[in-house]
């Protein structure tokens, strides 16, 4: 089974959307953070503060990324990638399993 | 902030009730394991293998342990042991924040 091994963990979680998006934080050695979070079906839209990769490792779901106006739609598992400052929408189906990595530039 | 450190990170999400329970595991070096979880809003029945200490860090909710017939409210922060190989019931009244506990004997 997947893990992430010699990290910290928050032990509070991140609630956002009345509880249908939350996340765990989890630190690495090297100073970089991961959430690992579980979307609930629903509309959203996010903002990025950093480039962000999103890896949907279980789920259903639409994603728009900024700029763009076609959705993309990932089924099962997939990735896509946000640039930093910038928002983008998730129309999610299916409860969704996923990582977010922060990669700062 | 509170934190789990040295900890290995299960990467994959533990998914119950239509994703309105969710929890992450968390392996301790001793061997030991907790999950940490969110509770939504709604009614709950679960059942224990092992005995589990349930410490939640933020919510509302209602708890029926096994063998009583009196609800526990717990509110804000609490705590409260389930032994092995028993149901108890939830309440859920707003996102709950957990951390689990499960203790082999």
């Amino acid at each position: 089974m997947s893990s992430f091994e010699n990290v910290t963990v928050l032990t509070k979680a991140n609630v956002y959307f009345d509880g249908k998006v939350t996340s765990r934080t989890v630190q690495f050695a090297d100073g970089t953070k991961k959430t690992l979070g579980i979307l609930l079906p629903g509309e959203y839209e996010f903002g990025t503060d950093v480039k962000e990769i999103m890896e949907i490792q279980a789920g259903e779901l639409n994603v728009l990324l900024p700029g763009s106006t076609e959705w993309i739609t990932i089924s099962g598992q997939g990735e896509f990638t946000v640039p930093a400052n910038a928002k983008f929408k998730l129309e999610v189906k299916t409860v969704s399993d996923y990582i977010c990595s922060y990669i700062a530039e």
